[in-house]
């Protein structure tokens, strides 16, 4: 969710990165809401970090938008940091896929 | 929804094209359902198409795989040409953002 509570990310004028994540969750809880929560927050402060998006209805997807490829191997190393910490994301996800991707262009309706 | 029902898109080794459309709803029903079925049905047909992984929970968030810049292209085309068949996207959408970028690298778990 952006500061400004819009959950469309307020992005700059491309070109910049997008991490496309989608995943299938397990029936296990422990702990998974307060991570997801950390997770952002962290995400938050990071250099390069330029918003994200988030849905789940069974599937879930979030989007989180990056300045540069560096901002983003930075983010991985937190993230993988914190799953450590909590004994591993394989608890939480029956599958999940990770995409790195260049947004070339954007385009948008309704004061995005 | 993929063919093999795994909701997770079955993508080739990249470099291919994600179109992320990331879309709040307005309260209106008037054939949403069905003209999103439509547009999936319709999105499986195209020169190009890769798959497509969706979910919504108020932020509602499709990413659709392409081939190339002109899937992408006579995608939109189609695509708008529909909407205009149902007399606009506008009474469906309070805001929505399109992004079109190049998936460089992606990595996941759990046979995907």
């Amino acid at each position: 969710m952006e500061k400004d509570n819009n959950p469309i990310a307020n992005t700059p004028t491309p070109p910049y990165y997008a991490v496309i994540f989608t995943s299938i969750r397990t029936e296990i809880n422990d702990g998974y809401g307060e991570m997801a929560k950390e997770m952002t927050n962290l995400a938050e402060k990071q250099p390069g970090y330029l918003g994200h998006e988030s849905a789940r209805d069974g599937l879930g997807i979030t989007v989180s938008y990056w300045e540069s490829l560096e901002s983003i191997r930075n983010w991985k190393m937190v993230s993988e940091h914190l799953f450590a910490q909590r004994m591993g994301r394989e608890k939480w996800y029956a599958s999940y896929k990770t995409r790195i991707s260049l947004v070339e262009r954007d385009y948008g309706f309704g004061g995005i």
